[in-house]
């Protein structure tokens, strides 16, 4: 878990700033849910593997002969967990608020979540997701809003040329059903199959065979594979999508994926949709129950966000189906691909004083500056004044002036600073 | 703990930007540390009573021997736990990274804190504190920033006429020794005299009388009590602060009070100091060491933001004494207060849509829209039109238009929604 210092904030905050304006004016709605959800709905099956690395909560108020019982049922000393994603408490949220809501619900959430992560690089135990999700539309609508309103938002960060691959879980589903795999064989297959980047068609083969999957299966799984080639990326269209499946995917899977792409090039500034098939994406959670996708930049060899459809998971909370589709950008990780450094707008003066300046005379000063819109610092001199001014070049202040007792506003010169 | 839907956040991010943009004119700059501190750091005492309010996080991975063994020990089942104020993290902080922080840093910590409060009316389990600090000036010019820089926060937010009551620590303390109070019998008498606006000076006497406080200090303190009158709130200087103390309270912290008063008054737009000087004035922390004030305002009969001097704390992270003065805006006492609507300045607009107008016609719209600069919500018409608008009202939309299929942007005739 990290700090954060005045410059680094600043430039998270100005992030953060870009985001929400740009999903706001695509039509979605900032919410907030308290860090805290119940202990079992965040352990209800719905989290995959991060329920594990959930941080929970000691119950209060626990005596001695509950700790004693406890030692067989940890569980039993938590009865609050923080959040591990923003994706359970909204369908939560969804099943409490509906009735306040609109039909079709656009949702921004940029907040932390924590997991309970071995410290590696790059890895934080608290970081900053920003979601969007639509509730109540089971259109392909859904998914092109996502994905314009996501791009548009890396647009205005600089992140222009971001690529969005995209799949159908109930694809892949139909896909390795095709090959021979039994459905109880499928999480583990897809488990390896989402290693194809990493560790190739061959990797993929023998990891297979390696979990003991249905021999037949994975020879036919290999052969498919070995076959493929990735299409070019600017055509996405029923033909590439038919072309790269195997025979035997339903039509309304496809016809779906095709009006995604034809919705997000219509709309496009420009026209063209940055959307690629792979049949092949997975998307590690469970509860994805159709179209899953992840953008990719060039910048970077990993995804900069990922999601796809839960149509079942508002069900789970609310106990009747409503679709879903949410799209996650990994805040943590474009932070630092966004131009570093940002002047902000305002003017920022630092009056550097000697000690002698009474403190009303030095008030006095900064309140003419404020008055006139000015962000103002007052720095008593030190013997290294050189640094003190870089300090505040970092934190964005773009003048300084010298300050002695009897200085007027008037006949203060300013000098800039960077 | 509470969920905020779209206009309530929407509210209180607006609240937020205000207070942020206010403090940082003043030469203040945000940081923000994580949720979570070590369960030790939490404990030290520096948190007075809300340290048995602290959410404690469960360690990981605790097997049923370390269960049974803490039965004894409850803490050994926690290594961390939420913070339930702002200020033990800030001096962790600034105890960390002071190497990399202006000589006089000024911070601004606008974040959710978490206390296990039993449930009440007005109380929450989670809740936001704006905060700013002034590390590493002990002149009184820091109080008088903090005051300026909460006074013109709270101006801009539409609450004007605040009045900041104002005492000292260590007056305080040289009263009660004056009046014949030992020493250990301080923080019970402190915590009686804090009630004095809702028991009253018969109250005190009687309460101070039930504790077995020495009798002659008592009835001395009564007396004093009996005898003083509050001042006209506009005139806060040496002669009513002098008037308003018994004798013997030392020259230097008078003076201190006395600075602070002229330089706010000095540097306030059109002069004059919101201030008045209250000798009963308590604040509960223990970790005061000097000046300590609150804010009233005529709106309410509780105060909207409190602070003082803690000299002592980052010495207890630091190993050498560094002073420190903050003042914290109790954000979920003014958000209620503060205008309800305000329109966004950007335009927002609603497309409401017969059910058969293709997807890529809509997402075309809606892009034309985007493209002006303005905020866009896709809504297909359902029976009850009225009700889907006046909630797109509730969310800021100002306008809304009728989309049939072959709609062009430029034949669509805007209506206002409110």
């Amino acid at each position: 878990m990290r700090d954060f210092l005045p410059a680094d904030k600043a430039r998270r905050e100005r992030v953060l700033a870009v985001i929400r304006e740009r999903y706001r004016a695509h039509g979605f709605d900032e919410i907030e849910t308290p860090v805290m959800e119940d202990y079992d709905r965040l352990h209800a099956g719905l989290g995959g593997d991060n329920e594990k690395l959930s941080f929970n909560v000691l119950r209060r108020g626990l005596d001695a002969d509950a700790i004693h019982a406890a030692a067989d049922d940890p569980a039993a000393l938590t009865d609050l967990g923080l959040r591990y994603d923003l994706t359970v408490p909204l369908a939560r949220f969804y099943a409490t608020h509906r009735a306040d809501l609109p039909t079709v619900f656009r949702a921004i959430q940029a907040a932390p979540v924590w997991r309970a992560e071995r410290p590696q690089k790059g890895r934080y135990r608290q970081f900053v997701q920003c979601d969007i999700d639509i509730i109540g539309d089971a259109s392909a609508r859904a998914e092109a809003e996502l994905v314009i309103a996501t791009l548009d938002a890396l647009d205005a960060l600089g992140l222009q040329g971001g690529m969005v691959r995209i799949n159908d879980r109930r694809a892949l589903d139909a896909m390795l059903d095709g090959f021979g795999f039994a459905p109880a064989e499928r999480p583990g297959v897809l488990i390896t199959i989402d290693k194809l980047d990493k560790i190739g068609p061959d990797g993929v083969a023998a990891e297979l065979r390696e979990r003991g999957a249905s021999a037949a299966a994975v020879d036919a799984f290999d052969a498919f594979l070995r076959s493929w080639t990735p299409r070019d990326e600017l055509s996405y269209g029923e033909q590439q999508i038919r072309a790269a499946l195997p025979d035997g995917i339903p039509d309304e899977i496809v016809a779906h994926l095709v009006a995604v792409g034809a919705t997000v090039a219509a709309a496009r500034p420009g026209g063209g949709a940055p959307l690629e098939f792979d049949p092949f994406l997975v998307r590690g959670m469970g509860y994805y129950t159709g179209t899953i996708f992840e953008l990719a930049h060039p910048s970077v060899p990993y995804s900069l966000a990922g999601g796809g459809r839960y149509d079942g998971m508002i069900g789970r909370f609310l106990g009747r189906e409503v679709p879903a589709v949410g799209f996650s950008i990994g805040f943590e990780r474009i932070i630092d691909l966004v131009a570093a450094h940002e002047a902000d707008a305002a003017p920022a003066v630092v009056l550097v004083h000697d000690r002698d300046v009474p403190l009303d005379e030095l008030l006095v000063l900064k309140a003419a500056f404020v008055a006139e819109g000015s962000r103002v610092r007052l720095e008593q001199r030190t013997k290294n004044v050189k640094a003190l001014l870089e300090r505040a070049a970092a934190d964005g202040y773009s003048s300084f002036a010298t300050v002695v007792a009897g200085t007027q506003r008037e006949r203060l010169e300013l000098k800039r600073l960077r």
